[in-house]
């Protein structure tokens, strides 16, 4: 009898997953918009309660033994931050065997997992959003879900921190690779809007002329006969993005 | 007396890391030479016996629990195949759940592993190098280690093409952003030298004198006043590279 009792506690439900407890996925997704990059965090719940003063975090959780590394990021996603139909790439896997080093994640892990000591490798992932796009809501042991701007993070949990390093860098790189937040600007844009998006990826500041000039040597972005509508200022000029002319470069 | 026993064989020796059975590495090793672009792969062992027409193999294997991804990717590159003092990066992570799906997969894992049925996530590294720079010396469970030509790599192991592929795409991007392979370049090269490194790693062919021109447009392949020596030909022009300047751009 006891041994059934116990044969019965061990089998999961049918319809809850098995967990992975050595992989896990994290998602670094970037907005753009007037006030620049932000980066979306959650804040912890330790079980049904919160860790006082607990550290912020990015968007993650352990793999199901049945899952993609690809359907696991966006699963994560979606059941801590509600942010769902996303474009994740994946940017970097994180492995140190210290990675889980700092007592509050300890707490946090002893709190919530079945195997709080395994070693987890994590597979970081990346988006650039428009975050008026999306409504956050927050769910499972996510308490909040809030865009912070990057400049301004904190100490995140785990090594976090290195990996909101990566996901910038890989965005650094890709915007000279691919017609990259042009969707995030609107469809006809002034060189200013263009310049801002630039120097909040790049965390640069270029000189107004400089920027045109260089804009205007590619054959990609396309000055159009138009100007700004409805502004207190003087008018700017309004351009497109030829997204076929890049390629071809 | 029994429970000892067991117990004593269950513990391994203190010098035998632990391996983790849900993360491995495999290593996509590229050379260049006057032969185009070559890959390493392993024959692989069962236990001590050779599978008869097994596939063919990036050398890979588990981490251990106390080592790093990158530290991983050095061991067990160096343990199949002699290699080491290689520089690693890190290009993607595989954890398709069916990724281990070939009979012939199957069979090699149960010949050799304690748990042969445990979902493997691996992470990819690449490095291009120059094989005339190395020794190849298998050991490990690697029978052979051999250099094939990229356009010649028959079916392999796992989903080792897949792995193949991404490091030759991510080759391919790299070239466009770092001095990629100028060190298996002599350091005064022809043009004709530096057009089958291109050639080889975009797997494209170029029009003579449209490369020609377009290299004369950069600022960081200088051309030298010499001209190649001992030569059957017309002796050709030599160049060279300027890294300081290729990084400003």
């Amino acid at each position: 009898m006891l041994s059934f009792y116990i044969c019965l506690r061990k089998i999961p439900p049918m319809t809850e997953p098995r967990i992975n407890p050595n992989v896990s996925v994290d998602c670094v997704i970037f907005s753009f918009e007037d006030d620049g990059l932000e980066v979306l965090l959650i804040e912890r719940n330790a079980g049904q309660n919160r860790i006082e003063d607990d550290l912020l975090a990015l968007p993650g959780n352990l793999i199901y033994e049945d899952e993609t590394l690809d359907a696991a990021a966006n699963r994560v996603l979606r059941e801590l931050t509600g942010l769902k139909n996303i474009y994740l790439e994946q940017v970097y896997t994180f492995g140190d065997p210290a990675r889980i080093n700092k007592q509050k994640d300890q707490d946090w892990l002893h709190s919530i997992r079945a195997h709080p000591e395994a070693r987890v490798i994590t597979v970081a992932y990346t988006s650039l959003v428009k975050k008026s796009n999306f409504k956050i809501s927050p769910s499972s042991f996510a308490r909040q879900a809030m865009w912070v701007k990057v400049k301004e993070v904190p100490q995140l949990a785990f090594d976090h921190n290195a990996l909101l390093e990566k996901a910038l860098e890989y965005l650094k790189h890709k915007i000279y690779i691919e017609p990259l937040g042009y969707e995030l600007l609107p469809e006809r844009f002034t060189l200013a809007q263009l310049q801002k998006l630039y120097e909040a990826i790049l965390d640069d500041h270029f000189d107004k002329r400089n920027f045109r000039r260089k804009v205007l040597r590619t054959s990609f972005i396309i000055p159009l006969n138009e100007k700004q509508k409805g502004v207190a200022h003087k008018p700017a000029g309004l351009y497109r993005f030829d997204k076929s002319k890049f390629h071809k470069i």
